[in-house]
This record gives structure tokens, C-alpha cells and sequence, in this order.
């Protein structure tokens, strides 16, 4: 791992690094940040590790509970080359888009290949961060990643057992629910009621598929793009009960 | 209203109080009371003004938030007298759970009774609350009523438009469906996932009902009794964002 950048404001450190061809970002409290949990954020679908939606959660993880934050550029996202093939698909999704016609299948095609990718990546990622003495391989870890980062993060928590906790949602396609089946950590499950993209039904049988004893589902009025803000905070706050440090105090 | 009885404890008055044949509950902060907003709570079945749930609940939201708090004894409940229909009907449900029997349709019959008499009394309550100078008319109101105070609750919100904030949940039968869809006001709505006298279905098709702009649903893992202690934080959080005066900081 190579940090190859850093800068610093409001009391996070923000650090670039590089794994291979990954790219990646890591965010720590400027003071305090040793031995602190981790929480490892993946981006939605045509974005990257410093989308807005990312960024700004990054910093309420960091200075509301003086976590370590990471987020790395999915497969074909953000600094990194997008393979002809992705190309491919994104073009057939974005024509079925303009069609009108259903895109959940090239989702989870979609999906599926950029997780059998993305899965190795985030392990190799993980193993270079607890290489960190500021972080260490004794913390517990989380995830949080909705949309296409609970499509890479629900079969990464699924066979990665140093992640403890994690929040997805606003997805729900069959293919995840094996994966889902074999997570028994603590789920907050965010959930658009009237999403244009996600089918209802398809959003709750994921949720009910996960077979955690604490699992809480979150479903707000609105469409795809409008979760609430107070959902960051509530994310927030279910880091804090389950990776939190003593004396460490939520916003 | 007459006041019979004042106690104080960690920063919270409590006072009894009698308006005709309801008797009540009025939370208050020890200090800077004066116009604060205000939360009516409803108490499940077979409970009472000062049951744990509500108790617990009361005092977070005076001492987190700063409100007034007030719980009424529903009709047949606490210290007042079961009027003789009362008891049949709830023979008849004890008798049908020991007989494995399904109860939906008895709860449906006994709650819509009750809130017809409920509903008018909340609302003399609510016209004496507002007359108390601690209170006045002009502060937002909130309600907070799960189960049996969901059934009682749905019927109140929908005709009281002094109301403009509420927490239900854990019901859901379709002879609230009518009320629910009059009911604008931004909606917490909490649901058992594994609710062995609730149908999940029943629940999910009560809060899609609601014509509020903003609701969310809180489904959580776990059993009728179940209902986790983080969200008696997360309706704390539900009315300072909604009831909330400037400059109080919820817990």
C-alpha cells in the first residue's frame, strides 16, 4: 500500500493510496485515530470513493466516532480504466434505460462479474490496512455500501468474517440471497418505498434474507436518488453501538 | 383537568391528573417547561398510563428532548373501571389464543370500539393540556402509541390536526387503512419482522396506507415483545426533528 497523497480539514486527515491497480482513500481523525475501528465504504454504480454520498458519511464516521474510514474505486470506476467489457455493459444498460425497458437484469450481470473482481480487491485491502499501526488487525471492522455497494459489499461480508456490522440496501436482486443467507452480523437495511429502480418486494425478501438475529430495515418514503440525511446519522449511530469504542459519542 | 398527585425524580415532574372519568399522566421538565412542545403517548393493551414502555419512554423525551409528556389510561384500562362489553371481548381473546385460534379479527373488533371512545377523550384531554400557560395552544403536538395505541392513534391523527408528527407500529389490520390515508403528517412506524400476532404483510400494507410525504418504517428482527431499545432513541431523535425547539440537543 502507497499513500501518495494527503491532505487534512476539520479534523480528518485524508490520505490517497494505491494497492496494485486499486485506488483508494483513507480517512482518520488528526488526532486519536490509533487502534480505532474501521469502516470500509463501497460507492454506488458510475461513481467513486470520493462521490459526495461517500465523502460526507466518511466525515460523520470520522468525527462522530473518531473512526478510520476507507473507500476504494470499484472495478472500472473512479481513477481506474474501465475494461472493454464493462464498457459494454454499461452501454447495454444505459440503451435499456432509455428504452424503457427493465434494467435488472444487466444489473445483476453487472453486479455478479464486478463482485467476483471487487471481492479479492477489498480482502487484499483490508489485509493492507491492518497492516497499519494506526489501525492494526484487532479492531472490529465495518461496511457500508448501498445501491452497487451492497452488490460488491453483501457477498464481501459474506465470506469475510473480520467485518462485524454493515449497512446496505436500495438493491435487492435473487443473486445476493445466498450470499445474504451466510451473514449473521448486525444489518441496517435502507430501503426506498416508492423506488424506480428497485422492486419493493425484491428490497424486503433481501432483507429478510439475511440471517442475522439483529437486523433492522429501514424503509423511507420516496424514490431512488431521495434517501433522508437523517439516514446518515442513523448509520452513524449503528457504527457507534456496534464497533464503538467506550467514552466515544455518536453526532 | 384537576391535578391529584406531584412527584419529581431526575430532573422530571410528574403529575396525575383526572379530566371527567380519564385519568392521566403530565411529564414535565423541572425546568423550562414553559411552552414546550408536546407528546401524547398511548399505551398497549391491557397496559396502563405508567406501564415500563411508556414510562421509560416519557422521561426521555423530557430530559432529551425537553418536552411535555402526557399518557391518558385508555377506556377499560388502569385506574378505570372495565366496563362489562370490555371484559367479554376480552375473554373471548384470551379464550381464542389459548385455543390456538387466530385473534386478528377480535383485536380489529375490540380496538375499533375502543378508539371510538378513546378519540374524544384524547381530544378534551389535549383542549385541557393546551390551557395549562406550561403549554398553551401554539407548540407542536407529537404522538407516540405502538400496538393498541396504534389503533387507538391511527383514528386520532387523522381527525386531529393539532397532531403534526407520530410514532405506531406493531399493527396492523385493514379497518385503520381509511384513517391511515388522511393521515399527512410525517409518520415513524415500527414492525416486528418475525411479529407472531401481527402479519407482516398486514403491517407493511398499514404503513404503505399513509399519504404522508415523510415516513419511515422501522422493521426489525425479532418477535411482538422484541422491539429493540434503540428505537425508543430513534422516536427521541423523530420528534426533535419534527417537534424539536432550536437549541435542544436529543440524546
Amino acid at each position: 500500500m502507497h499513500f501518495t497523497a494527503e491532505t487534512s480539514s476539520n479534523g480528518v486527515v485524508e490520505r490517497n493510496f494505491t494497492l496494485g491497480e486499486v485506488t483508494g482513500l483513507l480517512w482518520s481523525p488528526a488526532s486519536g485515530s490509533d487502534r480505532a475501528p474501521l469502516v470500509l465504504m463501497g460507492h454506488g454504480g458510475g461513481q467513486h470513493k470520493k462521490a459526495p454520498g461517500i465523502l460526507g458519511r466518511a466525515h460523520r464516521f470520522v468525527t462522530g466516532c473518531g473512526f478510520n474510514v476507507a473507500a476504494i474505486d470499484a472495478p472500472g470506476h473512479g481513477d481506474r480504466p474501465r475494461p472493454a467489457a464493462d464498457e459494454q455493459q454499461i452501454a447495454a444498460l444505459r440503451q435499456a434505460q432509455a428504452a424503457g425497458e427493465p434494467i435488472g437484469p444487466i444489473i445483476v450481470r453487472y453486479h455478479t462479474g464486478l463482485a467476483a473482481r471487487a471481492v479479492p480487491e477489498w480482502q487484499a485491502t483490508l489485509d493492507a490496512l491492518q497492516e497499519l499501526p494506526e489501525i492494526g488487525a484487532e479492531g472490529p471492522i465495518g461496511f457500508w455500501g448501498i445501491m452497487q455497494g451492497t452488490g460488491i459489499g453483501v457477498p464481501l461480508t459474506a465470506v469475510e468474517p473480520r467485518i462485524t456490522a454493515a449497512v446496505f440496501g436500495c438493491l435487492g436482486h435473487e443473486s445476493l440471497t445466498e450470499a445474504a443467507a451466510q451473514i449473521t452480523v448486525p444489518i441496517e437495511f435502507l430501503l426506498q418505498w416508492d423506488d424506480e429502480h428497485v422492486e419493493r418486494q425484491s428490497g424486503l425478501a433481501l432483507f429478510d434474507a439475511f440471517a442475522s438475529k439483529e437486523k433492522t430495515l429501514h424503509a423511507n418514503a420516496g424514490g431512488h436518488g431521495d434517501v433522508p440525511r437523517f439516514e446518515a446519522d442513523s448509520a452513524t449511530r449503528f457504527f457507534a453501538r456496534h464497533l464503538g469504542r467506550a467514552g466515544t459519542s455518536p453526532a
